[in-house]
């Protein structure tokens, strides 16, 4: 018997929740107003309901300079521990240390937060680009971001006083570490695999699904709910095909899904590496990395993501990943695949590129099962029929993008 | 990168190599001529061997009756190592301590080896098999080995003199422990997963493999060339399926064959810890346990042979348990699963029994490629086209005997 004791959050025995309640959540609501006002991105807005949520254990609030160049340079904060990703709050002035200040969502007008400004540093933009995206090119979308932001970071510990809309608005889906962590334990599960989605699930992504199920306890299908870059499907399409998809595809017992608040950074392996930090917080022992993992375009490899995680030092994470090849249906195989299971030629496996995909949805054209679900095809192009043409931006097909077959030499 | 550094030996740093080699062989081997000479059977030849090649480090000789106790009772030998199954060698006479004797196989009278005798001591049989097998029942090919013993098992340190007919008629196949890690270790493997083999592979043991080595760097297909129970696919047949299916349907730099001595001991949960054990010494990392490791009959429930595991003390075995639960195709999930990942019912799933696949193999009837790959199959049709009637003993499926729905529940 498994011992259904789970794996401990990053960095600390407990989860950090910074989410006050009751009483000391509307005591300090009334004195929030009284505060001068940052108005906050929708990523720093995410962000912060996310170290409210202990999300972001071990972080208790925005990052100082130090903090912030130690992340970026060599992903480890000033008391050692590993984080791949800033989390800052940047503004177009600065305050003195010791002052209150309130933080407020520019996206609902909703005040969020509080926090006690530590210190305020010009951020080098440039450099936090360069280490984190590898590259400074404006068209990157992480890259985007960080470029407009303002000119000063404001680091110090906040107090967070919502979760904004994504309760309500993902009800059913939106969910805690607290939340995801009392379900695992309820299940006696001890090794829980997460699968990242911000698309819907294909029949790939069930093979590395299934692939995690078949080595693990269960499987925790975790999506973003925050914002994506344009053309990728909206989240209540999202979510309505991986519900179908599991509901006639997977023993449910073996599957919790869950969604978080966070934006999309497309920051590639950082991202891969910031995206099992917080799954050992909601819980999870491994985290599948596949191809191209929280990439965009072409300006990482398909397998940097699972390649940074190798040459991390001992004890920096412990929350592991489970890397996956590229996969495909194999029609010699009869089933799916990856390059690591099958010897076959390129013209016997099915690649589908996103144009490909979508013209067929769009144009009721054939999208063959072995590529994805019926069920999941139906609910796809019922979204398609209704979106406008000027919005039918090219879709991004996690893993599937080209039809080229770069294969993944062994490690 | 994954480091390239191997698994350690079992309860030592280094394999415990116990055969001779030139000079020092010839020698031995004129000085045992002039020894006692002690038959043996073939379990025991082959334990010997496998002592000489390092399968079984730390071992260095035939157990005494204080590991041999501790073993059947506790799986733990004197000096504090896990050892779950007995290896000893029986005699209908005793030796005073002290003597020299020499070991010779019954199948081929061969000089196996010799063995300075430290101890004599009276097997309880009863009590060993109720403890290995859980069952005293004569029925049972393994208790059966064990009661046919002879009075008195005899103790002592070994030297190994000959690897028998193994290494000529399994040119190609058979392999020692010092190979498997040399290849290994040549391909900069270093999480291996072993495939215990003494059937041929249909689609259940290939999904299986191939979970394996989409969560490893690679497979080692190991497989039993010492001798089964009457009715099981000889080895010449099996080497020859397995090969053909790792030809057709698998990445052959993802794969590595191999086979080994020993003979059957059906000892179910106990032989799938001893298959562990000498796999670890074998260079894998991973031992896979599926539906009914090692099983015979009904002795033992499909998956106590991974709850066994489970109950282990720390440290008591590196080599770590990949489980994997009963398997199958599915036409309703399209692709083989397992209880774990397919929610559909008995119904939707291919069953074959072993009497139903023995019937359409030996008469052309038809077995579904769904099943077993055809080219594995014409292989088995030519066996069985060729075999006489009274030898056509029931075959045993491991995984498929019976269409019965046993679940495994939640660990």
């Amino acid at each position: 018997m498994a011992k259904s004791k789970l794996i401990s959050p990053h960095g600390s025995d407990t989860l950090k929740i910074l989410l006050l309640e009751g009483k000391e959540r509307e005591d300090e609501l009334k004195r929030a107003e009284t505060l001068p006002k940052v108005v906050m991105t929708t990523r720093e807005t995410g962000d912060l309901i996310f170290m409210g949520i202990g999300g972001f254990t071990p972080l208790e609030g925005f990052m100082t300079e130090a903090d912030w160049k130690g992340v970026c340079q060599d992903m480890k904060m000033t008391n050692g521990i590993f984080w791949p990703i800033p989390v800052t709050l940047s503004h177009d002035q600065k305050f003195d240390a010791g002052t209150d200040i309130c933080l407020v969502s520019g996206e609902t007008q909703e005040i969020m937060g509080t926090m006690k400004v530590s210190e305020c540093y010009k951020i080098d933009k440039e450099f936090e680009c360069k280490n984190v995206f590898t590259t400074t090119d404006p068209e990157h979308p992480g890259v985007k971001v960080v470029m407009e932001q303002k000119e000063w970071n404001l680091a110090g510990p906040v107090k967070v006083l919502s979760e904004s809309y994504f309760p309500k608005e993902f009800a059913g889906i939106y969910q805690t570490p607290t939340e995801s962590r009392k379900i695992f334990e309820e299940k006696g599960w001890k090794t829980i695999a997460a699968l990242q989605l911000r698309n819907p699930m294909h029949r790939s992504h069930e093979y590395l699904a299934k692939i995690a199920i078949e080595v693990s306890d269960g499987l925790y299908i975790h999506q973003l709910v925050g914002k994506l870059k344009p053309g990728d499907i909206p989240a209540d399409v999202r979510v309505n095909c991986i519900d179908t998809l599991v509901e006639n595809f997977f023993d449910k017992d073996r599957v919790v899904t869950g969604g978080y608040p966070l934006d999309m950074r497309y920051a590639g392996p950082r991202e891969g590496l910031l995206h099992a930090v917080f799954r050992q917080n909601f819980g999870c022992s491994h985290m599948i990395i596949g191809r191209d993992h929280a990439g965009v375009g072409n300006y990482y490899g398909p397998f940097d993501a699972q390649d940074v995680f190798f040459k991390l030092w001992d004890g920096a994470l412990k929350c592991k990943m489970l890397p996956i090849d590229w996969t495909f249906w194999c029609y010699k195989c009869g089933g799916m695949a990856s390059m690591k299971t099958c010897p076959h030629a390129k013209e016997d496996r099915l690649f589908l590129s996103g144009t490909a995909l979508r013209k067929a949805l769009s144009e009721a054209g054939d999208v063959p099962a072995e590529f994805s679900r019926p069920p999941v095809l139906a609910l796809l192009r019922e979204y398609y029929a209704g979106i406008k043409d000027e919005d039918k931006v090219e879709v991004k097909m996690h893993g599937h993008a080209t039809g080229d077959a770069k294969v993944k030499k062994d490690k």
